[in-house]
Protein backbone atom coordinates (compact mmCIF):
# COMPACT_ATOMS: atom_id res chain seq x y z
CA UNK A 1 0.00 0.00 0.00
CA UNK A 2 2.62 2.40 0.81
CA UNK A 3 5.14 3.41 -2.09
CA UNK A 4 8.22 4.92 0.29
CA UNK A 5 6.23 8.72 0.37
CA UNK A 6 2.52 7.79 -0.79
CA UNK A 7 -0.34 6.09 0.44
CA UNK A 8 -2.72 5.03 -2.21
CA UNK A 9 -6.25 4.17 -1.73
CA UNK A 10 -7.04 1.06 -2.97
CA UNK A 11 -11.19 0.87 -2.69
CA UNK A 12 -11.66 0.71 -6.97
CA UNK A 13 -10.01 -0.81 -9.40
CA UNK A 14 -8.97 1.59 -12.17
CA UNK A 15 -8.77 4.69 -10.16
CA UNK A 16 -6.68 5.66 -6.83
CA UNK A 17 -6.40 8.30 -5.14
CA UNK A 18 -2.88 8.87 -3.98
CA UNK A 19 -1.49 10.63 -0.67
CA UNK A 20 1.66 12.00 -0.37
CA UNK A 21 2.90 10.83 3.07
CA UNK A 22 5.03 13.35 5.40
CA UNK A 23 5.14 11.70 8.53
CA UNK A 24 3.57 8.40 9.65
CA UNK A 25 2.62 8.82 13.11
CA UNK A 26 0.90 4.88 13.50
CA UNK A 27 0.47 2.23 11.63
CA UNK A 28 -0.90 -1.22 13.19
CA UNK A 29 -2.34 -3.86 12.15
CA UNK A 30 -4.90 -4.74 14.89
CA UNK A 31 -7.22 -7.39 15.89
CA UNK A 32 -9.93 -6.58 13.12
CA UNK A 33 -8.41 -3.82 10.87
CA UNK A 34 -5.19 -2.63 8.62
CA UNK A 35 -4.57 1.08 10.23
CA UNK A 36 -2.61 3.85 9.19
CA UNK A 37 -2.75 7.77 10.00
CA UNK A 38 -0.08 9.89 8.25
CA UNK A 39 0.02 13.54 7.40
CA UNK A 40 -0.38 15.20 4.27
CA UNK A 41 -0.09 18.64 3.40
CA UNK A 42 -3.69 18.95 2.12
CA UNK A 43 -5.47 17.03 4.55
CA UNK A 44 -3.74 16.98 7.46
CA UNK A 45 -3.81 13.89 9.21
CA UNK A 46 -5.25 11.13 7.02
CA UNK A 47 -6.63 7.86 8.95
CA UNK A 48 -6.78 4.85 6.30
CA UNK A 49 -8.22 1.44 7.20
CA UNK A 50 -7.53 -1.19 4.93
CA UNK A 51 -6.55 0.67 2.24
CA UNK A 52 -9.59 2.91 2.60
CA UNK A 53 -9.37 6.71 3.69
CA UNK A 54 -12.20 6.69 6.74
CA UNK A 55 -11.21 10.43 8.10
CA UNK A 56 -9.34 13.42 7.53
CA UNK A 57 -8.54 16.15 9.81
CA UNK A 58 -9.45 18.64 7.04
CA UNK A 59 -12.52 17.51 6.41
CA UNK A 60 -13.65 15.64 8.48
CA UNK A 61 -16.32 18.12 9.38
CA UNK A 62 -18.45 17.64 6.09
CA UNK A 63 -18.95 14.25 6.72
CA UNK A 64 -19.67 14.11 10.74
CA UNK A 65 -21.75 17.64 10.58
CA UNK A 66 -24.04 16.35 7.81
CA UNK A 67 -24.52 13.27 9.43
CA UNK A 68 -25.40 14.17 12.84
CA UNK A 69 -27.03 17.54 12.39
CA UNK A 70 -29.57 16.79 10.01
CA UNK A 71 -31.04 13.89 11.76
CA UNK A 72 -31.05 15.54 15.07
CA UNK A 73 -32.30 18.65 13.89
CA UNK A 74 -35.07 17.27 11.63
CA UNK A 75 -35.81 15.38 15.24
CA UNK A 76 -36.03 18.52 16.79
CA UNK A 77 -35.88 17.03 20.31
CA UNK A 78 -33.31 14.19 20.19
CA UNK A 79 -32.65 12.93 23.64
CA UNK A 80 -30.98 9.44 23.46
CA UNK A 81 -28.58 9.22 20.41
CA UNK A 82 -26.61 5.82 19.73
CA UNK A 83 -23.59 5.99 17.19
CA UNK A 84 -22.41 2.60 15.72
CA UNK A 85 -19.12 2.94 14.70
CA UNK A 86 -17.49 5.96 14.36
CA UNK A 87 -14.26 5.20 15.92
CA UNK A 88 -12.53 8.35 15.45
CA UNK A 89 -15.05 10.01 17.63
CA UNK A 90 -15.99 12.96 15.31
CA UNK A 91 -19.44 12.34 14.94
CA UNK A 92 -20.06 12.10 18.92
CA UNK A 93 -18.20 15.73 19.25
CA UNK A 94 -20.64 17.18 16.64
CA UNK A 95 -23.93 15.01 18.53
CA UNK A 96 -22.60 16.00 21.35
CA UNK A 97 -23.01 19.75 20.56
CA UNK A 98 -26.85 19.90 20.56
CA UNK A 99 -28.12 20.53 23.88
CA UNK A 100 -30.96 18.29 23.78
CA UNK A 101 -28.94 15.30 23.83
CA UNK A 102 -28.76 14.10 27.26
CA UNK A 103 -27.44 10.61 26.65
CA UNK A 104 -24.74 9.38 23.77
CA UNK A 105 -23.89 5.71 23.86
CA UNK A 106 -21.37 4.75 21.07
CA UNK A 107 -20.83 1.01 19.62
CA UNK A 108 -17.65 0.61 18.15
CA UNK A 109 -16.57 -3.12 17.43
CA UNK A 110 -12.50 -1.90 17.54
CA UNK A 111 -10.83 -0.40 20.55
CA UNK A 112 -7.59 0.79 19.07
CA UNK A 113 -9.34 2.34 16.77
CA UNK A 114 -10.67 4.77 19.72
CA UNK A 115 -7.53 4.44 21.97
CA UNK A 116 -5.16 6.15 18.97
CA UNK A 117 -8.55 8.69 18.15
CA UNK A 118 -7.87 10.06 21.47
CA UNK A 119 -4.55 10.36 21.25
CA UNK A 120 -4.24 11.64 17.45
CA UNK A 121 -7.19 13.48 16.95
CA UNK A 122 -7.76 15.30 19.42
CA UNK A 123 -8.54 18.20 17.31
CA UNK A 124 -12.04 17.15 16.99
CA UNK A 125 -12.53 14.73 19.21
CA UNK A 126 -10.97 16.66 22.61
CA UNK A 127 -14.67 17.22 24.25
CA UNK A 128 -16.20 14.07 23.56
CA UNK A 129 -14.23 12.11 26.80
CA UNK A 130 -15.44 14.50 29.02
CA UNK A 131 -18.67 14.98 28.58
CA UNK A 132 -20.81 12.67 31.40
CA UNK A 133 -23.50 12.38 28.55
CA UNK A 134 -20.51 10.02 26.50
CA UNK A 135 -20.88 6.28 27.14
CA UNK A 136 -18.52 4.19 25.10
CA UNK A 137 -19.10 0.41 24.38
CA UNK A 138 -17.26 -1.95 23.00
CA UNK A 139 -19.05 -4.69 21.12
CA UNK A 140 -20.47 -5.85 18.03
CA UNK A 141 -22.30 -3.44 16.81
CA UNK A 142 -24.80 -6.25 15.56
CA UNK A 143 -25.22 -8.48 18.86
CA UNK A 144 -25.62 -4.63 20.71
CA UNK A 145 -28.94 -3.34 18.59
CA UNK A 146 -30.05 -7.31 19.19
CA UNK A 147 -29.42 -7.64 22.88
CA UNK A 148 -30.40 -4.16 24.00
CA UNK A 149 -33.54 -2.86 25.70
CA UNK A 150 -33.23 1.03 25.55
CA UNK A 151 -34.63 3.08 22.70
CA UNK A 152 -32.78 5.90 20.73
CA UNK A 153 -34.40 8.41 19.27
CA UNK A 154 -31.63 9.12 16.37
CA UNK A 155 -29.24 6.08 15.39
CA UNK A 156 -26.34 7.08 13.35
CA UNK A 157 -24.49 3.95 11.78
CA UNK A 158 -21.39 5.42 10.77
CA UNK A 159 -19.99 2.15 9.24
CA UNK A 160 -16.97 1.20 7.32
CA UNK A 161 -17.96 0.21 3.69
CA UNK A 162 -20.11 -3.01 3.46
CA UNK A 163 -16.54 -5.28 3.35
CA UNK A 164 -15.08 -7.49 6.32
CA UNK A 165 -16.25 -6.12 9.72
CA UNK A 166 -18.83 -3.55 8.38
CA UNK A 167 -20.84 -5.54 5.92
CA UNK A 168 -23.16 -6.99 8.75
CA UNK A 169 -24.22 -2.99 9.31
CA UNK A 170 -25.97 -3.45 6.11
CA UNK A 171 -27.91 -6.13 6.39
CA UNK A 172 -31.68 -6.60 6.51
CA UNK A 173 -31.12 -8.04 9.70
CA UNK A 174 -29.45 -5.43 11.55
CA UNK A 175 -32.10 -2.78 10.10
CA UNK A 176 -34.73 -4.69 11.79
CA UNK A 177 -32.48 -4.42 15.07
CA UNK A 178 -32.16 -0.57 14.82
CA UNK A 179 -35.84 0.00 14.00
CA UNK A 180 -36.86 -2.14 17.22
CA UNK A 181 -34.00 0.37 18.98
CA UNK A 182 -36.30 3.75 18.09
CA UNK A 183 -38.52 5.65 19.94
CA UNK A 184 -41.81 6.51 17.94
CA UNK A 185 -40.81 9.71 15.78
CA UNK A 186 -37.10 8.71 15.62
CA UNK A 187 -34.61 7.85 12.60
CA UNK A 188 -31.61 5.55 11.50
CA UNK A 189 -29.03 7.38 9.23
CA UNK A 190 -26.50 5.64 7.38
CA UNK A 191 -23.49 6.05 5.48
CA UNK A 192 -23.85 4.51 2.07
CA UNK A 193 -21.10 5.00 -0.13
CA UNK A 194 -20.35 7.07 -3.06
CA UNK A 195 -23.60 6.36 -5.97
CA UNK A 196 -21.77 7.21 -8.87
CA UNK A 197 -19.56 4.13 -8.01
CA UNK A 198 -21.63 2.15 -5.17
CA UNK A 199 -24.67 2.63 -6.92
CA UNK A 200 -25.95 -1.23 -6.06
CA UNK A 201 -25.01 -0.30 -2.09
CA UNK A 202 -27.18 2.54 -2.45
CA UNK A 203 -30.37 0.33 -4.05
CA UNK A 204 -29.84 -2.51 -1.55
CA UNK A 205 -30.06 -0.43 1.54
CA UNK A 206 -32.81 1.01 0.16
CA UNK A 207 -35.18 -1.91 -0.45
CA UNK A 208 -33.64 -3.16 2.84
CA UNK A 209 -35.06 -0.06 4.75
CA UNK A 210 -38.68 -0.20 2.78
CA UNK A 211 -39.57 -3.35 4.15
CA UNK A 212 -38.96 -2.14 7.61
CA UNK A 213 -39.44 1.92 7.72
CA UNK A 214 -42.76 3.43 6.13
CA UNK A 215 -39.57 6.36 4.62
CA UNK A 216 -36.70 4.53 2.96
CA UNK A 217 -34.89 7.66 1.61
CA UNK A 218 -31.29 9.14 1.47
CA UNK A 219 -29.64 12.41 1.31
CA UNK A 220 -26.25 13.73 -0.35
CA UNK A 221 -22.78 15.14 1.00
CA UNK A 222 -19.58 16.03 -1.23
CA UNK A 223 -17.00 15.15 1.13
CA UNK A 224 -13.02 15.25 -0.98
CA UNK A 225 -11.96 12.23 0.64
CA UNK A 226 -14.55 10.01 -0.02
CA UNK A 227 -14.09 9.80 -4.01
CA UNK A 228 -16.91 10.02 -6.70
CA UNK A 229 -19.07 13.23 -6.34
CA UNK A 230 -21.69 12.64 -4.16
CA UNK A 231 -21.81 10.48 -1.22
CA UNK A 232 -25.12 9.29 0.05
CA UNK A 233 -26.27 8.69 3.57
CA UNK A 234 -29.00 6.46 3.80
CA UNK A 235 -32.64 8.03 5.47
CA UNK A 236 -35.15 5.37 7.39
CA UNK A 237 -38.04 6.26 9.52
CA UNK A 238 -41.48 6.11 10.36
CA UNK A 239 -42.43 9.66 9.32
CA UNK A 240 -41.79 10.89 6.08
CA UNK A 241 -42.73 14.30 7.27
CA UNK A 242 -39.19 14.34 9.08
CA UNK A 243 -37.80 15.19 5.50
CA UNK A 244 -40.02 18.22 4.86
CA UNK A 245 -39.18 20.02 8.02
CA UNK A 246 -40.01 24.11 7.51
CA UNK A 247 -36.51 26.05 6.81
CA UNK A 248 -38.00 28.49 9.24
CA UNK A 249 -38.15 25.50 11.79
CA UNK A 250 -34.78 24.21 11.02
CA UNK A 251 -33.22 27.74 11.87
CA UNK A 252 -35.32 28.30 14.40
CA UNK A 253 -33.84 25.09 16.00
CA UNK A 254 -30.05 25.86 14.99
CA UNK A 255 -30.06 28.94 16.04
CA UNK A 256 -31.58 27.47 19.54
CA UNK A 257 -28.60 25.59 19.95
CA UNK A 258 -26.33 28.75 19.19
CA UNK A 259 -23.39 26.69 17.60
CA UNK A 260 -21.28 27.14 14.39
CA UNK A 261 -20.41 24.87 11.63
CA UNK A 262 -18.59 24.83 8.65
CA UNK A 263 -20.53 22.39 6.33
CA UNK A 264 -24.51 22.49 7.22
CA UNK A 265 -26.89 25.32 7.16
CA UNK A 266 -30.30 25.01 7.81
CA UNK A 267 -30.31 25.62 3.68
CA UNK A 268 -27.80 23.13 2.89
CA UNK A 269 -29.91 20.30 5.23
CA UNK A 270 -33.39 21.21 3.08
CA UNK A 271 -30.92 21.01 -0.13
CA UNK A 272 -29.07 17.84 0.29
CA UNK A 273 -32.40 15.98 -0.01
CA UNK A 274 -32.94 16.79 -3.59
CA UNK A 275 -30.88 13.83 -5.13
CA UNK A 276 -29.61 14.57 -8.65
CA UNK A 277 -31.49 12.36 -10.91
CA UNK A 278 -29.14 9.50 -11.21
CA UNK A 279 -29.17 9.31 -7.58
CA UNK A 280 -32.63 9.64 -7.29
CA UNK A 281 -33.46 6.85 -9.83
CA UNK A 282 -31.12 4.55 -7.81
CA UNK A 283 -33.50 5.20 -4.73
CA UNK A 284 -36.60 4.35 -7.00
CA UNK A 285 -35.09 1.00 -8.00
CA UNK A 286 -34.23 0.13 -4.49
CA UNK A 287 -38.28 0.95 -3.48
CA UNK A 288 -39.37 -0.64 -6.15
CA UNK A 289 -37.49 -3.64 -4.93
CA UNK A 290 -39.40 -3.96 -1.52
CA UNK B 1 2.93 11.96 -16.76
CA UNK B 2 2.17 8.54 -17.54
CA UNK B 3 3.11 5.16 -15.40
CA UNK B 4 3.35 3.15 -18.12
CA UNK B 5 -0.86 1.96 -17.64
CA UNK B 6 -1.79 4.66 -15.65
CA UNK B 7 -2.07 8.80 -16.15
CA UNK B 8 -1.41 10.64 -12.76
CA UNK B 9 -3.69 13.94 -12.40
CA UNK B 10 -0.96 16.81 -11.30
CA UNK B 11 -3.06 19.69 -10.63
CA UNK B 12 -2.86 19.65 -7.04
CA UNK B 13 0.51 19.12 -4.50
CA UNK B 14 0.41 16.61 -1.91
CA UNK B 15 -2.48 14.47 -3.57
CA UNK B 16 -3.48 13.07 -7.18
CA UNK B 17 -6.13 11.12 -8.80
CA UNK B 18 -4.29 7.62 -10.67
CA UNK B 19 -6.76 6.27 -13.69
CA UNK B 20 -5.37 2.80 -14.94
CA UNK B 21 -5.83 3.35 -18.73
CA UNK B 22 -6.63 0.79 -20.49
CA UNK B 23 -6.32 2.02 -23.99
CA UNK B 24 -4.32 5.46 -25.41
CA UNK B 25 -6.84 6.77 -28.58
CA UNK B 26 -5.13 9.86 -28.88
CA UNK B 27 -1.85 11.63 -27.66
CA UNK B 28 -1.05 14.57 -29.09
CA UNK B 29 1.19 18.23 -27.76
CA UNK B 30 -0.81 20.92 -30.02
CA UNK B 31 0.14 24.58 -30.21
CA UNK B 32 -1.47 25.74 -26.94
CA UNK B 33 -1.88 21.99 -24.95
CA UNK B 34 -0.76 18.71 -24.32
CA UNK B 35 -3.76 16.34 -24.65
CA UNK B 36 -4.29 12.37 -24.30
CA UNK B 37 -7.50 11.05 -24.70
CA UNK B 38 -7.17 7.26 -23.26
CA UNK B 39 -10.32 4.50 -21.96
CA UNK B 40 -10.23 3.63 -18.06
CA UNK B 41 -12.91 1.02 -16.59
CA UNK B 42 -14.85 3.32 -14.60
CA UNK B 43 -14.66 6.43 -16.40
CA UNK B 44 -15.10 5.38 -20.08
CA UNK B 45 -13.16 8.13 -22.35
CA UNK B 46 -10.50 10.41 -20.18
CA UNK B 47 -9.53 13.25 -21.86
CA UNK B 48 -6.76 15.32 -20.02
CA UNK B 49 -5.18 18.23 -20.87
CA UNK B 50 -1.45 19.66 -19.04
CA UNK B 51 -2.18 16.76 -16.70
CA UNK B 52 -5.30 17.81 -15.50
CA UNK B 53 -8.99 15.80 -15.67
CA UNK B 54 -10.94 17.59 -18.65
CA UNK B 55 -13.64 15.69 -19.36
CA UNK B 56 -15.02 11.89 -19.34
CA UNK B 57 -17.81 10.17 -20.98
CA UNK B 58 -18.86 8.29 -17.53
CA UNK B 59 -19.68 11.73 -15.59
CA UNK B 60 -19.66 14.60 -18.50
CA UNK B 61 -23.36 14.70 -18.13
CA UNK B 62 -23.06 16.57 -14.28
CA UNK B 63 -21.13 18.93 -15.24
CA UNK B 64 -22.53 19.63 -18.74
CA UNK B 65 -25.91 19.53 -17.72
CA UNK B 66 -25.37 21.90 -14.69
CA UNK B 67 -23.43 24.31 -16.34
CA UNK B 68 -26.18 24.73 -19.22
CA UNK B 69 -29.40 24.03 -18.11
CA UNK B 70 -29.30 26.14 -14.57
CA UNK B 71 -28.61 29.34 -16.79
CA UNK B 72 -31.14 28.59 -19.77
CA UNK B 73 -33.68 27.11 -17.10
CA UNK B 74 -33.24 30.49 -14.85
CA UNK B 75 -33.36 32.48 -17.66
CA UNK B 76 -36.48 31.09 -19.17
CA UNK B 77 -36.68 32.33 -22.69
CA UNK B 78 -32.59 32.32 -23.90
CA UNK B 79 -32.32 32.89 -27.59
CA UNK B 80 -28.83 33.34 -28.02
CA UNK B 81 -25.94 31.21 -25.96
CA UNK B 82 -22.58 32.22 -25.72
CA UNK B 83 -19.60 29.60 -24.75
CA UNK B 84 -16.48 30.32 -24.52
CA UNK B 85 -14.23 27.74 -24.52
CA UNK B 86 -16.36 24.04 -24.07
CA UNK B 87 -13.94 22.07 -26.81
CA UNK B 88 -14.90 18.77 -26.04
CA UNK B 89 -18.63 20.10 -27.21
CA UNK B 90 -20.55 18.30 -24.62
CA UNK B 91 -21.56 21.70 -23.22
CA UNK B 92 -23.05 22.84 -26.90
CA UNK B 93 -24.68 19.28 -26.87
CA UNK B 94 -26.98 20.29 -23.41
CA UNK B 95 -27.45 24.00 -24.49
CA UNK B 96 -29.05 22.81 -28.18
CA UNK B 97 -31.79 20.60 -26.23
CA UNK B 98 -33.43 23.90 -25.02
CA UNK B 99 -35.53 24.70 -28.44
CA UNK B 100 -35.92 28.29 -27.66
CA UNK B 101 -32.27 28.55 -28.51
CA UNK B 102 -32.10 30.52 -31.89
CA UNK B 103 -28.14 30.70 -32.20
CA UNK B 104 -25.68 29.18 -30.19
CA UNK B 105 -21.63 30.42 -30.88
CA UNK B 106 -19.03 29.13 -29.48
CA UNK B 107 -15.46 30.40 -29.09
CA UNK B 108 -12.56 27.74 -28.96
CA UNK B 109 -8.94 28.65 -28.36
CA UNK B 110 -7.81 25.62 -29.96
CA UNK B 111 -9.41 24.13 -33.22
CA UNK B 112 -7.46 20.47 -32.24
CA UNK B 113 -9.55 20.10 -29.39
CA UNK B 114 -12.57 20.19 -30.97
CA UNK B 115 -11.03 18.42 -34.11
CA UNK B 116 -10.78 14.96 -31.81
CA UNK B 117 -13.71 15.79 -29.31
CA UNK B 118 -15.57 15.26 -33.02
CA UNK B 119 -13.58 12.14 -33.73
CA UNK B 120 -13.97 10.46 -29.99
CA UNK B 121 -16.59 12.04 -27.90
CA UNK B 122 -19.51 11.06 -30.31
CA UNK B 123 -21.38 9.76 -27.42
CA UNK B 124 -22.53 13.00 -26.31
CA UNK B 125 -21.58 15.45 -28.90
CA UNK B 126 -22.89 13.71 -32.59
CA UNK B 127 -25.48 16.26 -32.73
CA UNK B 128 -24.00 19.45 -32.34
CA UNK B 129 -22.16 19.67 -35.44
CA UNK B 130 -25.17 19.13 -37.82
CA UNK B 131 -27.32 21.66 -35.89
CA UNK B 132 -27.66 24.57 -37.96
CA UNK B 133 -28.25 26.96 -34.81
CA UNK B 134 -24.57 26.04 -33.71
CA UNK B 135 -21.66 28.40 -34.63
CA UNK B 136 -18.01 27.45 -34.17
CA UNK B 137 -15.56 29.91 -33.76
CA UNK B 138 -11.72 29.17 -33.58
CA UNK B 139 -10.77 32.18 -31.93
CA UNK B 140 -9.45 34.22 -28.49
CA UNK B 141 -12.00 34.32 -26.29
CA UNK B 142 -10.83 37.33 -24.87
CA UNK B 143 -10.66 39.10 -28.12
CA UNK B 144 -13.92 38.29 -29.44
CA UNK B 145 -15.69 39.43 -26.44
CA UNK B 146 -13.80 42.88 -26.38
CA UNK B 147 -14.10 42.66 -30.12
CA UNK B 148 -18.18 41.73 -30.77
CA UNK B 149 -21.16 43.51 -30.98
CA UNK B 150 -23.23 40.78 -31.04
CA UNK B 151 -25.54 40.38 -27.61
CA UNK B 152 -26.64 36.76 -25.91
CA UNK B 153 -28.92 35.62 -22.87
CA UNK B 154 -26.67 33.34 -21.54
CA UNK B 155 -22.96 33.53 -21.48
CA UNK B 156 -21.08 30.15 -20.10
CA UNK B 157 -17.19 30.22 -19.82
CA UNK B 158 -16.32 26.76 -19.53
CA UNK B 159 -12.25 27.12 -19.47
CA UNK B 160 -9.52 25.03 -17.92
CA UNK B 161 -8.39 25.96 -14.96
CA UNK B 162 -6.57 29.59 -14.25
CA UNK B 163 -3.11 28.81 -15.43
CA UNK B 164 -1.53 29.08 -18.81
CA UNK B 165 -3.73 30.03 -21.73
CA UNK B 166 -7.23 29.79 -19.31
CA UNK B 167 -5.94 32.49 -17.03
CA UNK B 168 -7.38 35.66 -18.80
CA UNK B 169 -11.10 33.89 -19.09
CA UNK B 170 -10.78 34.66 -15.16
CA UNK B 171 -9.96 38.21 -15.29
CA UNK B 172 -11.47 41.14 -14.63
CA UNK B 173 -10.93 42.80 -18.15
CA UNK B 174 -13.06 39.40 -19.59
CA UNK B 175 -15.49 39.74 -17.32
CA UNK B 176 -16.22 43.37 -18.31
CA UNK B 177 -16.09 42.28 -22.06
CA UNK B 178 -18.52 39.65 -20.95
CA UNK B 179 -21.29 41.56 -19.54
CA UNK B 180 -20.92 44.15 -22.24
CA UNK B 181 -22.35 41.30 -24.58
CA UNK B 182 -25.01 40.51 -22.11
CA UNK B 183 -28.75 41.11 -23.28
CA UNK B 184 -30.45 42.98 -20.30
CA UNK B 185 -31.53 40.20 -17.61
CA UNK B 186 -28.56 37.92 -19.18
CA UNK B 187 -26.76 35.98 -16.76
CA UNK B 188 -23.01 34.16 -17.04
CA UNK B 189 -21.79 31.02 -15.42
CA UNK B 190 -18.26 30.16 -15.18
CA UNK B 191 -16.01 27.09 -13.73
CA UNK B 192 -14.75 27.97 -10.82
CA UNK B 193 -12.47 25.45 -9.41
CA UNK B 194 -13.14 23.10 -6.30
CA UNK B 195 -13.40 25.59 -3.37
CA UNK B 196 -11.97 22.90 -0.88
CA UNK B 197 -8.73 23.26 -2.83
CA UNK B 198 -8.80 26.36 -4.93
CA UNK B 199 -10.86 28.57 -2.47
CA UNK B 200 -8.85 31.72 -3.29
CA UNK B 201 -10.24 31.06 -7.47
CA UNK B 202 -13.44 31.84 -6.03
CA UNK B 203 -13.25 34.37 -3.63
CA UNK B 204 -11.05 36.43 -6.48
CA UNK B 205 -13.55 35.59 -9.60
CA UNK B 206 -16.76 36.97 -7.10
CA UNK B 207 -14.85 40.28 -5.95
CA UNK B 208 -14.39 40.66 -9.87
CA UNK B 209 -17.83 39.68 -10.89
CA UNK B 210 -19.12 41.72 -7.72
CA UNK B 211 -16.85 45.10 -9.78
CA UNK B 212 -19.58 44.69 -12.83
CA UNK B 213 -22.56 42.52 -12.41
CA UNK B 214 -25.12 43.58 -9.78
CA UNK B 215 -25.90 40.16 -8.79
CA UNK B 216 -22.28 37.97 -8.00
CA UNK B 217 -22.56 34.41 -6.43
CA UNK B 218 -22.11 31.06 -7.16
CA UNK B 219 -23.34 27.80 -7.15
CA UNK B 220 -22.33 24.09 -6.84
CA UNK B 221 -22.59 20.32 -8.70
CA UNK B 222 -19.85 17.82 -7.27
CA UNK B 223 -18.39 16.03 -10.38
CA UNK B 224 -16.58 12.57 -9.50
CA UNK B 225 -13.65 13.99 -12.03
CA UNK B 226 -12.89 17.01 -10.28
CA UNK B 227 -11.61 16.11 -7.38
CA UNK B 228 -12.53 17.64 -4.18
CA UNK B 229 -16.19 17.64 -2.99
CA UNK B 230 -18.16 20.29 -4.89
CA UNK B 231 -17.10 22.20 -7.87
CA UNK B 232 -18.16 25.99 -7.40
CA UNK B 233 -19.72 27.76 -10.52
CA UNK B 234 -19.55 31.03 -10.56
CA UNK B 235 -22.85 33.10 -11.33
CA UNK B 236 -23.33 37.09 -12.67
CA UNK B 237 -26.12 38.86 -12.81
CA UNK B 238 -27.88 42.04 -12.77
CA UNK B 239 -30.85 40.56 -11.47
CA UNK B 240 -30.94 38.75 -8.59
CA UNK B 241 -34.11 37.67 -8.91
CA UNK B 242 -32.63 35.04 -11.36
CA UNK B 243 -31.25 33.02 -8.43
CA UNK B 244 -34.87 33.07 -6.92
CA UNK B 245 -37.34 31.44 -10.09
CA UNK B 246 -39.73 29.45 -7.81
CA UNK B 247 -39.64 25.83 -8.16
CA UNK B 248 -43.32 25.26 -9.85
CA UNK B 249 -41.92 28.26 -13.35
CA UNK B 250 -38.56 25.96 -13.22
CA UNK B 251 -40.70 22.65 -13.74
CA UNK B 252 -43.55 24.28 -16.27
CA UNK B 253 -39.85 25.17 -18.00
CA UNK B 254 -38.37 21.62 -17.94
CA UNK B 255 -41.24 20.28 -18.60
CA UNK B 256 -41.81 22.52 -21.79
CA UNK B 257 -38.43 21.35 -23.09
CA UNK B 258 -39.20 17.67 -23.22
CA UNK B 259 -36.03 16.32 -22.84
CA UNK B 260 -34.48 14.26 -20.37
CA UNK B 261 -31.72 14.66 -17.67
CA UNK B 262 -29.31 12.27 -15.82
CA UNK B 263 -28.25 15.08 -13.33
CA UNK B 264 -30.09 18.42 -13.28
CA UNK B 265 -33.82 18.53 -11.91
CA UNK B 266 -35.38 21.53 -11.26
CA UNK B 267 -35.28 20.72 -7.63
CA UNK B 268 -31.21 19.73 -8.02
CA UNK B 269 -31.31 23.67 -9.33
CA UNK B 270 -32.65 25.37 -6.49
CA UNK B 271 -30.71 23.22 -4.14
CA UNK B 272 -27.33 23.86 -5.91
CA UNK B 273 -27.67 27.64 -4.63
CA UNK B 274 -28.08 26.16 -1.46
CA UNK B 275 -24.07 26.57 -0.50
CA UNK B 276 -21.97 24.20 2.19
CA UNK B 277 -21.01 27.46 4.80
CA UNK B 278 -17.12 27.24 4.01
CA UNK B 279 -18.44 27.68 0.76
CA UNK B 280 -20.85 30.64 1.62
CA UNK B 281 -17.65 32.46 3.38
CA UNK B 282 -15.97 32.22 0.30
CA UNK B 283 -18.56 34.00 -1.39
CA UNK B 284 -18.89 36.45 1.29
CA UNK B 285 -15.14 37.36 1.23
CA UNK B 286 -15.44 37.71 -2.21
CA UNK B 287 -18.16 40.54 -2.07
CA UNK B 288 -16.34 42.01 0.48
CA UNK B 289 -13.35 42.67 -1.81
CA UNK B 290 -15.84 44.71 -4.18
Amino acid sequence: MSDGLTFNETLYPGVQVSYSCDDILFQDRSEHQDLVLFTNAVFGKVLMLDGVTQVTTADEFMYHEMMSHVPLFAHGSPRHVLIVGGGDCGLAEEVLKHGTVETLTQVEIDRSVVDFSKLHFTEFNASVFDDTRFELVIADGMEFVAETDRKFDVVIVDSTDPHGPGEILFSQEFYSAVHKCLTPGGVMVTQNGVPFLQKDELVTSIARFGRIFNDAAAYIAAIPTYFGGHMALGWASDHAALRDVPLAVLEKRFKAQGFQTKYYTPEVHLAAFALPRFIRDAVEEGRAKV
